[in-house]
């Protein structure tokens, strides 16, 4: 270690502190916080997290990380965190300080004002809000855009460095003619496939019950994790100790428990991180891509593949005896992967998912690069799910306001939606290569498979870029044709087409 | 508002970040975070705490807060702040930021350390750690004393100022004279109390909702508020908006139910405190003892008392159909005032909770003004018991484990919770001269009665000193016979003396 890093290190402490902090700030928030709280904890986050942005944007940090960059004798995981101080300096430099912290204020006040008007399907109830985060977030991509770099580009690369929109539209593209017509084939076959008994009137103790059975089985650590209960699933991670995740319970029993499988996909990432890499500037998942593609995998590829509940199914079944007790093996895995077009993007199936992004991805574009105005949102949504999905949504609940996101500030996320399935699916045709998925699956044998993403992907933190980690997995620069492929042959054996 | 004071506020509100983060890293821990957590936890922990200690321990804020000293046109609630930032700038330029940040550490740790010592009955395995806290509280206080104060006298001012040994001597003097003969009496008495039915085998869920119910009849507001589950039931506060209270469940109904009604005591002070006090270094209770006057007001003067349960005994019977059922209210209320001297503190009836706090303001007289060793702890605690209390432990779970509080390094802090029932009783005897207090409950009008407490305690914080409260509300400076009278006169009448 250099003597210079050994004096960023006082400051590294500094930030992963407050960072922390500010995370256990979000999760409380999200599956605790009484109602009330919020104004008042807004401003203790609005604090914090200006406190974070002292931490790294002051003379002596700046000179510490400039005077690194030189020093000789770092290891891998200290270069890299001084690369991503550089790059923070240089995001947080661009903005000034007290539109830093309003605009933290005004995303944890957002989350709140959209909570309720979803809950009110008001849609003019938000509308004023998220005109300001978008002004806020085009501000800040102005001020950050390299010369002659779109804003939305700026946007996108904090999410997938490496996949600007020149990219991203000739992925979008493929998405939109193969799977658009791929979608109206599957609602042209004549093969019907039941699900109604995955409805039901559960209770929310016997579906955390099966939930946490289950996120278990797929390898989540309870000693190093929790599992709570939020409006919209997600996971979080203080460090490579405690990573938490959160699903919600309702009438479909599918719906929580595939998200639990996908969040522990999320988990095992965070779970995996090396020793040495966790708490530090680099102690997460790659990009928010790579991170999609372990849910994704976990969800999709393995968790609705029928090999995947050969060894537990009877465990699902007698935890809901009336639903399942008759169901078969074959009907259940046919019936969560049945593909109905719908509105809710986090209910989606495998098949339609990723033309909930496609549309998401045409409004950011539009919104920050074109001319589309907040209030003509909730129309020209429901124009595109139309033609995309063959669906119109008749209130905004089920429309524009259904994703936290926006309220959060996140332009530019959504895509990597889209990219995890992508990524997911190439990583699957590799691994198919190097040992046998489903008779893994078959016999439970999980760990072989946690193992081998935790070798190629997980330990390795931020230290790669999604595209290199690909690259290095699979042989392969990214290949949006291996995600297609995979959705044609499953989709079309499942539907006789 | 003066300039100076103005000039501070951004640093009074860095201060109030930090210590807000670290509440909320405290009842994480307390209630929710996995095990293996721990480690680096604590590492965040402790730099937040190094950061507080910057916050309030640099040459720029104590240049201001003394300018602010002799700032004219102060409000009372700023002069206040100013007043504590002093004492606290006080307290901390009197300890090295390297041992308070170790310290910190220390005591993080240390819970989890008691924590397992306690589970597995083991004192040596947490011995060494209580060394360390010890020495470094005695050091610390060595830092701190005025010229002659006493180490122990600084330990008992943090948590009730103007009470020192001298004032405490005299108190727990009268507690040993008049209480164990009182005690004494009760064992002799030929009247026996059947509390049987108030064990059995009772769900979480079923003690949950009513514990949920009895809350909010008390007055803990949900909205402001939540309700969760820890080893040892306490409150915390983020700020007047969000104030929490842990409870825990067991064999005794009575045991969360009353646990509840204390910390529901507790959070009521908080929630009490006014808006332009909140987030302030005043805008929380005054002192631990007055503090433990309202939670102990609740859970025993008024909680214990037949008219409190005139309007809602027939829910509990409800609630717990088999045991209470064919219970009559009489026979409820002497089950749960009956005195059975016990082991554990936080069980014990009314009537010989002062003795178990004796025991441990005499032990930590000698641990930290005399010559007890913390080996021979174990034994001088089972010769007291027998001495006071008449049964001995015989494990050191039930003994000297028993209390999170001295591993959080907490000494000086146990005197305040007999002084807390004192205050209750001498409050009592004013208020029943101002109202009628069982008419009030038997109608349900507990709002009456909190009000009256929030605008004679709640509402100030810290901008008076317990003593001063006492006095201004009940005309007469703190008097200790009150609680005498009180016990006499209740115990006297349940077992017929």
């Amino acid at each position: 270690m250099g003597a210079k890093f050994e004096e960023l290190k006082p400051h590294f402490e500094r930030m992963m502190a407050l960072k922390t902090a500010m995370i256990l700030f979000e999760w409380d928030d999200a599956t605790l916080a009484p109602k009330e709280a919020g104004k008042l904890t807004e401003k203790v986050i609005g604090t914090l997290s200006g406190e974070y942005f002292c931490a790294v944007n002051n003379d002596k940090v700046r000179e510490l990380a400039h005077a690194c960059e030189k020093e000789e004798g770092l290891s891998e995981a200290e270069a890299a965190q001084v690369r991503e101080l550089l790059e923070e300096i240089a995001k947080l430099d661009a903005i000034p300080q007290e539109e830093y912290q309003a605009f933290a204020r005004l995303t944890a006040g957002a989350v709140r004002t959209w909570t309720k008007a979803k809950e009110e399907n008001d849609f003019d109830a938000f509308a004023p809000t998220l005109e300001k985060v978008i002004d806020y977030q085009k501000k800040f991509a102005g001020y950050r855009a390299k010369e002659g770099q779109k804003k939305y580009d700026v946007m996108l690369n904090d999410f997938e460095p490496g996949f600007s929109m020149e990219l991203l539209d000739t992925f979008f593209s493929v998405i939109k003619k193969e799977i658009v017509p791929l979608l109206k084939a599957v609602q042209a076959s004549h093969v019907e496939i039941d699900d109604s008994f995955l409805t039901g009137d559960f209770t929310d103790e016997q579906q955390e019950k099966i939930g946490r059975f289950v996120a278990e089985y797929v390898g989540f650590d309870f000693a190093k994790g929790v599992m709570a209960v939020s409006a919209h699933p997600f996971t979080t991670n203080l460090h490579n100790r405690d990573v938490r995740i959160t699903t919600h319970y309702g009438k479909n029993l599918d719906s929580s428990l595939f998200s639990i499988i996908h969040e522990t996909g999320h988990a095992l990432y965070e779970l995996g991180v090396r020793d040495d890499l966790t708490q530090t500037l680099v102690g997460e998942g790659a990009s928010m891509g790579m991170h999609e593609s372990q849910s994704r995998f976990f969800e999709n590829i393995l968790g609705r593949n029928k090999s995947f509940w050969v060894p537990i199914y009877s465990k699902l079944q007698e935890a809901f005896p009336e639903n399942l007790g008759k169901v078969s093996l074959d009907a259940f895995v046919r019936a969560v992967n049945k593909a109905t077009p719908g509105f809710i993007r986090t209910e989606a199936d495998e098949l339609t998912y990723s033309l909930h992004v496609l549309i998401r991805y045409e409004l950011e574009k539009e919104l920050i690069e074109g001319d589309l105005q907040v209030k003509d949102l909730p129309r020209i949504w429901a124009d595109k799910y139309e033609e995309y999905l063959g669906v119109r949504p008749e209130n905004v609940r089920e429309g524009v306001l259904q994703d936290i996101h926006w309220s959060q500030g996140s332009f530019g996320y959504f895509p990597s939606y889209a990219l995890g399935s992508a990524f997911g699916a190439q990583m699957y045709a590799h691994m198919k290569k190097e040992m046998d998925v489903d008779k893994l699956l078959e016999e439970g044998k999980l760990s072989v498979i946690r193992e081998y993403l935790r070798e190629h992907i997980h330990q390795y933190g931020k230290l790669k870029k999604s595209r290199e980690i690909l690259k290095e997995m699979t042989g392969e620069d990214f290949n949006a044709n291996y995600y297609v492929e995979y959705l044609k042959e499953k989709y079309g054996e499942l539907y006789a087409l």
